[in-house]
């Protein structure tokens, strides 16, 4: 039985909780705000965290309560985090991964509906307009296979060829294994991401290895595993006792649609205000709602 | 600590498994579908089941699978055991209870979204668009509390009063002990409901009592409390370790918004039917959607 | 023919272009912004503009996109000529009219979707969260006739005899002349409302004599009428030419959703401030949105 | 100033009357339903009907009301056009465009939700639900330049080159000339489509220049541009008496949502029914919604 998560953190914690080869970690706070980059650096690390080589950050903002009130500065970090993972120019495609018709999966498709889109604004008109100097920004909502017929990396693929972006950043929902981390937390990291498996169907890995271009993944936990909590409670041992029901059952906040409204607008604050520095992120905000 | 359910034939299994004193049941199969009918007849069976005394009935589907297959049956059979409930002739008035905005909670407004109200088409109009002998039918979405600042139950008292039902049904989503029965199980009673009570926040009772006519209460479990399967899977003495953060959560299927989908129209349609019996259900269905 | 307006601004350009017995009329600017307050005073009043005696008020914004820069001094003005219909004390009862599923006609919902109700918020709880001396709000979203089976006006009338307001303000949408107008203007009157009319199903009124509390519409004119556009093109002569399926066509812009959002929390934004006046409005819309 | 229409319907009334050499034209009924099938052959019928040389049919099902009663005579000729243009094996891909957000431009994509995609699903599993030889479908709901900063031609192109349809299937809201057509006629054509034509904002052309792949454009006219109503209205002496405003409004029924819902299930009907003619169209919906 697996202790199911997204978050590199908690992997970590379940197994290799002390100094590992391979692994490097190090970690800063900000007010009530926690960063922790982990860093998988051979195969010994990868095969404890069961992850690629690569970074992985963790921004961790207190309770639900506390997320909200901290808005701004969460929002002002994970920009920085983000921005030390990106290339310094050139255009950058944002997907929202995830289907926007189930509630707890429709973080990526809110977040990149909340994208300052800008590749198609003429330097005249961006002038025109007050603005200069918009670095190129497009994104996409690419729905998933059981809706489209075709993979959600076949998509990117196809329209990062077409547009040849620097970098492309995904936006997908997580699994957590704890409650306490439901819309409370953001991970980021540069190794690219596998959809759906926040919410148990996974499907091909979208990486620079099959998009030719690098992957910036980001995501917030909106559900714990109905079958993880369980087993987290009562132990290996008892597996007998679990209601088969709860594999395909999720554990969510009542407010799982303010979570989501919530933790889209902070991420996509974070992206926007990466990719326009010089731009105020509150009337950025304003110009996509 | 509570195993919080609003399914009286649950709370049956908690307290009072055996025969009890003040506690009739009887029970019927049809297919797939099984009926149980739980009348509670004295102050012992309402101490045990902690419900006022009249009549609990408790439709189960089978699995959720079988829940889509089984629909038309199930319609049937729920329109049967509401009909029974309801006063002979005069007008019904239908209140879809809940938070809109909440998925797990929206069971009920879009269950009312799905009524055939009737009250309004006058007898020409009835002749001249192919119906007749129409029962008068009128519903209403009355909003929560938290929203309107006004209780659901004085909203639907005032509205009572002036339009003057034979019978009230209220429709509102219920709280489960059991994954199994999220989405597979229909509640009616005749004793009225206190709102909220399914996502934790219960408010002032709806009843003969105060509002003045008959009430009788549908409902469908939609949500598991996290605090309840812990607890129910790690027993009694091992309270302390089950994460706090597990009182404001709550274990639903992953696609909740398909089980409040098929659950407001299983519901919507055994209403409509048990209200225009003379009417071909799937017309009835196709006017309202 | 007619024009249909629900404008008495409108009215008075058809009917009464010159000073007229019955008819006071008084105009202010403040930056873009242009108030025009009618008065009727008598009978001959009445029959040339098509209403009852009592005052109009109408808020010009300019165009729309001044509209949206206006927002702020916009709010502040519409909220002091709220506040000069509105008694001093006492609870107010908000009504959003209108079908929440037909996008021209759901400014009252979303409007009321965005008032901030305190009615069930105790004195304790008030300043445990730093509020004080709220006025009492509440707010009600009835839904239309066709939907519900029941008139809005006895919805109302037995909300209000339950909660006793001190008055009740109608929030709806409407239908102009202009095309210039739509979005941009808003009219206040404190004679109550036909519901349905700006969107030409007109239902029976809600006033002080039907609902027995004063009764302060407003309203954002968001449609005008093809038949109407059509007249005002083509004179009075042509009729012939006119298309008969222009009886149930409207002229929208193409951006209505926007429009409906805009006009919303610009109405809701003008009705919180005017009823909790020491609290900052931007911290006010925060909490309801 | 011109009178604005995406159908050569109406193109050929305003400018090629009479027989003309390069436009050929043929008619039939069947009950209420009238199709006429256009075909533009030289370059002389190009530049009268201002359209590329092709087939151009047209299907007029009567009013609104006979619409609905319609459905599924209308679902049978309309898939009966379709397939005639089609290739007669391969995948075919489904691309809904407009803008979701935008009522009136929201066919596309709510059409586009509708289709069947079958794509991955494998010759096993189709077995194992008792579907056989189902031909491959996919479909795509790429959104629009303004949010995207993409092309619509671009994302489409990236995508037929990644999983190479026989032929790309566009959906599109159109602007037609006449009020009594608005959700009442569909047009196919095989000669691709300009999105955004229908709300007044043309992008790059989509056709097997511009993607490799036959495309085979659908539509339904959802506006009439108020400009173009008020010309047809006054004729072109008066232009002066045109509210400029009119540029961006349109004339639609008040019931545009329930237009587009309606309109949306019958061109994904006929779609669905062209492709899987071996399936009964109501199981086939019944799976899509």
């Amino acid at each position: 039985m697996n202790l199911r998560t997204d978050l590199a953190l908690e992997q970590r914690e379940i197994n290799a909780q002390n100094e590992t080869d391979g692994i490097d970690c190090e970690e800063y706070k900000k007010g009530n705000i926690k960063v922790t980059r982990i860093k998988i650096t051979n195969e010994n690390g990868e095969q404890k965290l069961k992850r690629k080589m690569g970074s992985y950050i963790t921004v961790e903002l207190g309770n639900m309560g506390e997320t909200t009130a901290n808005h701004e500065a969460a929002t002002a970090i994970i920009a920085e985090e983000l921005k030390a993972l990106l290339p310094k120019e050139g255009l950058i495609l944002i997907a929202g991964l995830g289907n926007d018709k189930i509630t707890p999966d429709a973080l990526g498709p809110e977040c990149a509906s909340l994208i300052f889109s800008t590749r198609h604004i003429g330097k005249e008109l961006q002038k025109s307009i007050g603005f200069e100097n918009l670095r190129p920004v497009a994104r996409v909502i690419p729905g998933v296979l059981g809706q489209n017929g075709i993979e959600t990396g076949e998509i990117l693929a196809g329209i990062v060829r077409e547009v040849s972006p620097a970098a492309l950043i995904t936006v997908d929902a997580l699994a957590s294994r704890r409650l306490s981390r439901l819309g409370c937390t953001v991970q980021l990291c540069d190794t690219g991401v596998t959809p759906g498996s926040g919410v148990g169907n996974a499907r091909a890995q979208i990486s620079k290895e099959t998009v030719g271009v690098p992957v910036i993944a980001m995501g917030v936990p909106t559900v714990v595993d109905a079958a993880t909590l369980a087993c987290d409670l009562i132990g290996e041992n008892s597996k007998g006792k679990i209601d088969p029901n709860s594999e395909r059952m999720m554990v969510t906040p009542r407010e799982i649609d303010l979570l989501i409204e919530h933790s889209s607008k902070l991420v996509a604050a974070a992206i926007n205000s990466a990719l326009q520095p010089h731009m105020d992120i509150n009337d950025l905000m304003a110009l996509v709602s």
